[in-house]
This record gives C-alpha cells, sequence and structure tokens, in this order.
C-alpha cells in the first residue's frame, strides 16, 4: 500500500511543501523513521530531527518556521498530532482489521445468525442461539458459547473464549486468548475437607466500547451478572473475579487481580499487578499505583493510593522513605539507648 | 426450560403455599430476583426481602414463620440452601454441560479411543494412543495431545492444552485456555553466557476431582511428573512450575505462582497473587494471605503466614500496623535524639 | 522405543559393566528410577543410591570405583551428566517433536509460503504473504497472522496466536497459548473522560534462539518494534508490553511485567513477579530478585536489586531484617520516650 504526498496532504486538508509525487509505503516515528516513511512533528523537542531524519515525508505545523534546509517533502496541517493520528487509524484499518467474509472451515450453528459485513475466520466457532450484530469480526479459533450476544462492530481476536450467555455491547474488542465467560472460582468446604464446586450460572456482560486484554480471564457470576461498564478498557493477563462490577471508562493495567464481588467505580485507574480482596469498593476516580494490595473499600472518590496495604499516596511515600532508612534508624536508637544507660558523665 | 412451582416442589421434597401452577425461567439471589425467577431465603437477614420481591417462587424453611402477606408462592423445604444449591445444580447441567457427540470438523487420532457418552466440539484435537473414559467432555479447539489419558467424566474446555503423556483423573475440571504439560523452564547456562534448554521429558499428573483454572500454566517435570493431587481447585492464571507437588484438597487462588520442585502439602489455601520461591516444602493446612512472599520452607502445619519476606500472620499485622507509622517514629527519634544532645537543663 | 544397554554405550561412547543385552524404556532421576529405566550418578552426594536403585543401567563416571557390588548394569564414561544430557534431547525429539508434514484441515493462505520439511497441525492456520523457514513446526489451533516471517527450525506450539507483521528467527519457540504482537495498551483520554485507542500499527520482533512461555502476551509496537534479541528466554504468563526492547540471553521468570518502552540490558535475569514500570531502563546484567517493583532506570551494569521500591540486595536485606522487628523497635522508641520523660531519679 503506498500513497503519495499530494494524496496525503489530500486526505488530512494539507498542503504540500517540495517532490508532491513521492511515494510513502509507512509510518514511523520521527527519530526512527527511514526512507519511504511518513512522519510527523508536533512537539518543538523534536524539531531538530526534522533537518536529519531518512524520512520522505514530515507533516509540520503550518506556523512552523524552518531553521535550515529540509530533505523531506513537507506537509503543512494544522495540528500535525492529530493529523498523523488520523492516518494511522487509516493504516491500521486498511492493514490489520478489514477481514470480511468466511473462512472455511468456520462452524456456526444452525440457529445463530450473524449480521451484515460480519468476519468469520477460519476454525471460528459460533454456538447456538447466538446473536452477532452487523460488521462484527470473529478472528480464527474464536470460540462464541450458546446464546452469546455482541453488538455491532464489536471484535473478538484469535482464539478468545465467549462463554455462554455474555453479553457483549458495540465496538468492543475482546483480545488474543482472553476467556470471557467462564465459571468463577466457587467451592463449599465439606465436612471432609474436601470442596464441591457451588454452580455459576450467572453471566458476563460488557456494555459498548469495553476492551478486554490477551489472556485476561472474566469469570462469569454465580448468578446474575459480572458487569464491565461502558468504555473500561482492561490490559493483559488480568483476572476478573465472579460477580464484579466494574464502572464506566476505568483503565486497569496488566497482571491485575480483582476478587470476587468487587465493586469499582467510574474513572479508576489500576496501574499494573495490583491486587484487590474480594467484596469491597472502590470509589469513582480512584488511582491506584502498582503493585498494590487494597485490603479495605476506598470510599472517598479521587483518592490515589499505593502499597500493601494501600495508604494515601502521599503517606506511602514517606513511610518508603523511612523504610530505606531501616537500618539506619535502628542504629540511632541503639545509641540512645546506650546513651541512656551509660553512666552519668561527670 | 421452564418448570411449574409443583415440579419444583417435588423434585426438592418440597410444600407448596400458593400457585402451584406458577412457571419459573430461571434462579436469582433474592436481592436481584426478576418475576419469573426462584429464589430462597435461608439466612434470617435476607427474610425482609421475602416481603417485596419481585421473585414469582421462594423456597423457604418449613419452620419459617411469615410476619407480612408475601406475593410470591413458597416452596417450604427443610433446608432452603441445600434445596437452591440442588437446583443450581441441575440447571447448569442442564443449560451448560449437556453436550455429547461429535461436532465437525473434530480431530481424532486413528490410535486414540474415547469412551461411551464424550463430546468432542468441533476443531477439538485429539492426537495418538489417548485413552479418554466415559463421558469425558473436549471443547472446541481444546488440543489433547500424543499418549493422554483422561478418566470418566473429566472436562477439557475450549482452547484448553494438555500436552504429550499428561495423566488427567476422573471427573477433573480444565477450563479455557489452561495449558497443561508444556515444557518446564529449565537452562544451562554456557560458558559464553547464553541459554541452552533442558530437556524436559517428564508429564503432569492431575489425580481425581482437580480442577484447573481459565489460562492458567501448569509445566511437565523435568523427569517424572509434576503432581496435583485429589481434589486440589486451581484458579485462573496460576503458574505450577515443573516438578511441583501439590497436595491433596488445597485452594489456590488467582496469579499465584509456584516454582519449581515446590512441595505444597494437603488443604492448604493460597489466597492470589502469592509466589513461592523454588524448591520449599509448605506443610499441610497451611493458610498464605494474598500477595505473600514465601522465601523458606513452612514446616509446621497449620499455620498462616502473610507478606514478603512471609512471616507468622499476627507478627506481620503487627509489622505492617508500625509500617503505617514509619514516618512518625523517625520524627520520635529525632526528638530523643535533639533531647539527649540538648545541653542539660538548668 | 527401547534400547539395549550395548546401544546406548555405543550412542555415547562409554563402557558396558554388566548385562549389555538389557532393555531400557524410559529415563529417570537415580532417587525415582523404576526397573527398566536409565539413570545416572554424577554427583558424589547421589552415590549412595547406585547401590539401592531399581534402575536397569546407570550411566557412571569411568573413574568411580565401587564401594558395593551393584545390581544395574552400568556404563562408564568420562561424563555421565552431559551423556544423560544428550540422551534426553534424543529422547525429547524422539518422542515429542518429531512431527512432520501436514494434518487437516488446516488453513494456508494462497500468498503463504512454507519451507521444506515442516509441521502443520490440524486447524493450524497461516496467513496471508507468510514466509516460514524449512523445519518450522505449527502445532494444531496455533495462528499466524498475515505477513508473518518465521526462521528455520522455530516451533509455534498449539494454540499461540501470532499476530500481523510479526518477524520470528530462527530457533525460537513459541509456547501454547502464547500471544504475540496483538495491539499494545495505548488509549488517548478524551475530554470526557473517555479513552480512544490510539492505532498500533508497529510489530514485533524475536531474534533467534528466543522462547516465549506458554500463555505469555507480548505486546506490538505502536510504531516501530517491540524486540526481543537473540536467546533471550520468557517464561510463562509474563507481560511484555508495547515498544519494549529487551536484550540479549536475557532470562525472565514467570508472571513477571515488563510495562510500556523498557529498554532491558543483555544478560539480566529477573525472577517471578517482578514489575518494572513503564519507560525505564535495566543495565546488563542486572538481576532482580522476586517480586520487586523497579521505579526507576538501573544505570550500573551487574547489580543485584530486591524490593518495592527495588534496593540494592544488601540494602534491601538490611531493610528487610529491621522490618521483622518494627513492633520491637516501636517499644524500645517508647521506652525511651518514657525514660526521657521521667522525673530525675534521685
Amino acid at each position: 500500500m503506498e500513497f503519495t504526498v499530494q494524496q496525503i496532504a489530500e486526505a488530512v486538508g494539507g498542503t504540500v511543501e517540495g517532490e508532491a509525487t513521492r511515494r510513502v509505503a509507512g509510518l514511523a516515528k520521527i527519530e526512527e523513521a527511514q526512507a519511504g516513511s511518513l512522519t510527523f512533528v508536533a512537539n518543538p523537542k523534536y524539531e531538530q530531527y526534522l533537518y536529519t531524519t531518512q524520512a520522505s515525508v514530515v507533516m509540520v505545523a503550518r506556523s512552523l518556521v524552518l531553521r535550515h534546509p529540509v530533505a523531506p517533502a513537507l506537509v503543512r496541517v494544522d495540528d500535525p498530532y492529530s493529523a498523523f493520528t488520523k492516518l494511522l487509524e487509516f493504516y491500521a484499518q486498511a492493514t490489520r482489521t478489514n477481514k470480511r467474509g468466511v473462512e472455511e472451515p468456520a462452524y456456526l450453528a444452525a440457529t445463530a445468525t450473524v449480521g451484515p459485513g460480519h468476519y468469520r475466520g477460519a476454525f471460528s466457532y459460533i454456538g447456538e442461539d447466538c446473536r452477532l450484530g452487523a460488521n462484527v469480526q470473529v478472528f480464527p479459533h474464536a470460540y462464541i458459547g450458546d446464546r452469546v450476544t455482541i453488538g455491532e462492530g464489536s471484535v473478538i481476536h484469535a482464539g478468545a473464549k465467549i462463554y455462554a450467555d455474555t453479553v457483549i455491547g458495540r465496538f468492543c474488542v475482546v483480545k488474543a486468548g482472553a476467556v470471557v465467560g467462564t465459571d468463577g472460582f466457587g467451592f463449599a468446604p465439606q465436612p471432609d475437607g474436601s470442596y464441591r464446586p457451588i454452580p455459576q450460572i450467572g453471566n458476563v456482560v460488557l456494555e459498548d466500547y469495553v476492551s478486554i486484554g490477551a489472556n485476561t480471564t472474566v469469570d462469569c457470576a454465580t448468578m446474575g451478572s459480572t458487569l464491565v461498564r461502558e468504555g473500561t478498557k482492561i490490559d493483559n493477563l488480568v483476572q476478573v473475579a465472579h460477580n464484579v462490577v466494574i464502572g464506566r471508562h476505568t483503565v486497569i493495567a496488566a497482571q491485575t487481580g480483582i476478587s470476587g464481588s468487587c465493586k469499582v467505580g467510574d474513572y479508576c485507574v489500576m496501574a499494573g499487578q495490583v491486587g484487590l480482596v474480594g467484596h469491597i469498593a472502590v470509589a469513582d476516580r480512584t488511582s491506584i499505583a502498582a503493585k498494590s494490595g487494597v485490603q479495605k473499600s476506598i470510599t472517598q472518590p479521587g483518592r490515589s493510593v499505593q502499597g500493601y496495604p494501600a495508604l494515601d499516596l502521599r503517606d506511602s511515600l514517606r513511610a518508603l522513605v523511612v523504610y530505606r532508612q531501616l537500618p539506619g534508624l535502628l542504629h540511632r536508637v541503639e545509641r540512645l539507648e546506650q546513651a541512656a544507660n551509660a553512666p552519668e558523665k561527670p
């Protein structure tokens, strides 16, 4: 896929300076760009690269005044970052996500229905009574169990497993290898010390614009629904246990674990490897630092917490400063004790 | 799937109070139950919901004395919780796990044998010389390598991978995306600083009633067997390294990691995100709190430990209390030092 | 697969003592070896087992002087450990990795090419314009997206997913369920608090002899490449985020997470459940203890660090020693305060 500088300028509403017929085959950061690629300068800090880059084309602000001659062709636009992002999206769609139609063999239960414009990759599986909306993409080896519904424009990536009765909204992304809706980890201890599984008959509901990371697991509820609300983005290898509710537009980084029946608010941010114990609530706009362990509900919105147990960020940072000095502190206490026990100086 | 109140009462040995012909289509918790659903009250704390619930039917104790009139039909039983659990199990079987027969295309090596009553989903793979018992279910995209044996009634979920020579007992569950029996992480450092893989020719043995969580990984032994004994339940995204032995009826929560050659006892409980270093032993009935890091063997049975390094739970909690006060403690030491160095008061 | 003692001796250049016609069917550690198996003694600590083992054959050093009569046949070699490792490799190849040819149904895009000697398992998927070298093995349910190149002798295990444009070198291993090259976790916050995905159009490059663990995730770069350099070995359930670069011959244990844009050096060792915050650098030959959280770049090569925040190993161990004594330390400070405030003794 190649475009001329002129074609790109027209696509982003820009003006060409230099060779309009040059051809571009890829996008790159300016510090890494090679011949044949298009890049941009938005931040003045990166302007220096403009005079040394190998890129064939650079998008720059209309207002930029060149301090030296430049080798690449320029496309002048109002906002180079926005224009570049638009091209990125276009490029990503053209090369990665333009799949349509059916690759055989693919399994579609007789009672399932799929909307227009869909993609079903080879070896994809769609079970009984499923309802898939328009333009849904189901990549190879994806498993969609019985009675699942998936809204318009959602993408189920390679080898993702969506278990029975899951409800997925519009424009969601479930990445490769994610497991959504499998049985929660619920066992009743028996008198002899063994465990008997508690049937998990609930489901998982993902509202619109939710993203579930690669190899992440989201368990179905015991009864009712494990719920991830609109716009929430979950990274790779995250555990979301049964009966959890996660609010809107919350972001959860990789390898975090959310125990059963937690309620997480809207607009929260959890960094990586965080853990929440079961049955707690986290208020809206809470920010939780990496590796923190949250053991109690956070009831006041907008707090930042860190550590295990999770403290207010400021308290945690202050405690960590002293933690590093612990051997010295012990030594100081020992000296005080020696002084206190020493015979009175004359 | 719908039942009348009368049918349910007969199934659980109960007595109907109210409309015996009402129909029920689902099960729910009493605080969330909608019209058409059946629920129960076992705990007196929840009795209040009985007078306001939308549920069509509620199972209650024979001894319960109503304090107000109720809208739902009642089914009186000896033990409402047990009766409800029985219905849950019945419901789960009827709707989720009643798969039988073969969906094509499915791959079955010529030398493999499968017992009566089995299910093999579309795109399931069963390798050479496998032996699968009666009523084994192999969901779509499950991979069963060569020479694997699986006992009666076990379920291998969608996209689980069972590598060569694994032995799985009766009534086990391997959840979606789990990887059992892949090569352990063993490398011999070479003089030039590179690493050469050490062949891993052992296997994994899961005894009866073991449950392996979604996307969990259990590596095969270098030689001999990585062993998970009877009734042990392992949650999602857990790592079990090569040559590990886990005892009977132990429970391991999500994202815990057990390093190579560890020996874990019977009736242990590990919470989430726990880590064990390699080559240690954990005694029977040990309880390990979430996020703990265990660096030494725990030899005395029945202890509770927490933290990193893992301390006795009581010691850990006491240390954490002081940890929170560290900045204050530093300040107090500074004041003592000032007082000690101050000129004698007159 | 059975061999005689004589055949084994010839294969490893050894000399038989005892019955050269005995047959051997497996390999084992000497403390676990059963009749019919071959084992070895290299470490004098294990010599004691030589006189009690059930093994049929034991490889021992030519120089070993027997202190008692032995039951097994012996094969005397220069270096029993090396000879045994050679047999292990031979055994592993013969039983586990000798797959060749194509099992149907398998999906191969019309524009893809595969080298001689390859294996494509049933339900494997190879997309448009892929280039696979000689002797590449693609196990069942593996997904290879468009334009992926895979070098000679590499193995893609069951259900691994390799996304578009990934470049894999020679003699790499990608274990079951690993996800390589899926979109990174990049979102631009919008004025209304929601997030918009930033297209990720880069790729992943694995150089030669790289190993990626089961269910590990390696995200593609936003632009350019996420890079894992030659010989690096990554364990199970590890997260490698977008734009990360990992140097040569580095070893990363299970459940570790490396955040976006980190640069990790050569010959590093990371234990399990380590976390690195984004955009930091880790110098060559750094060793990071289990569960550590690294928040700042480590610029000096060859350091060992531990803890959260990661301190020099020695400092961390000293701080941990005092941490355990915190309740006692608090008590000592309280006593000093009481003494300081007490009325002067007469």
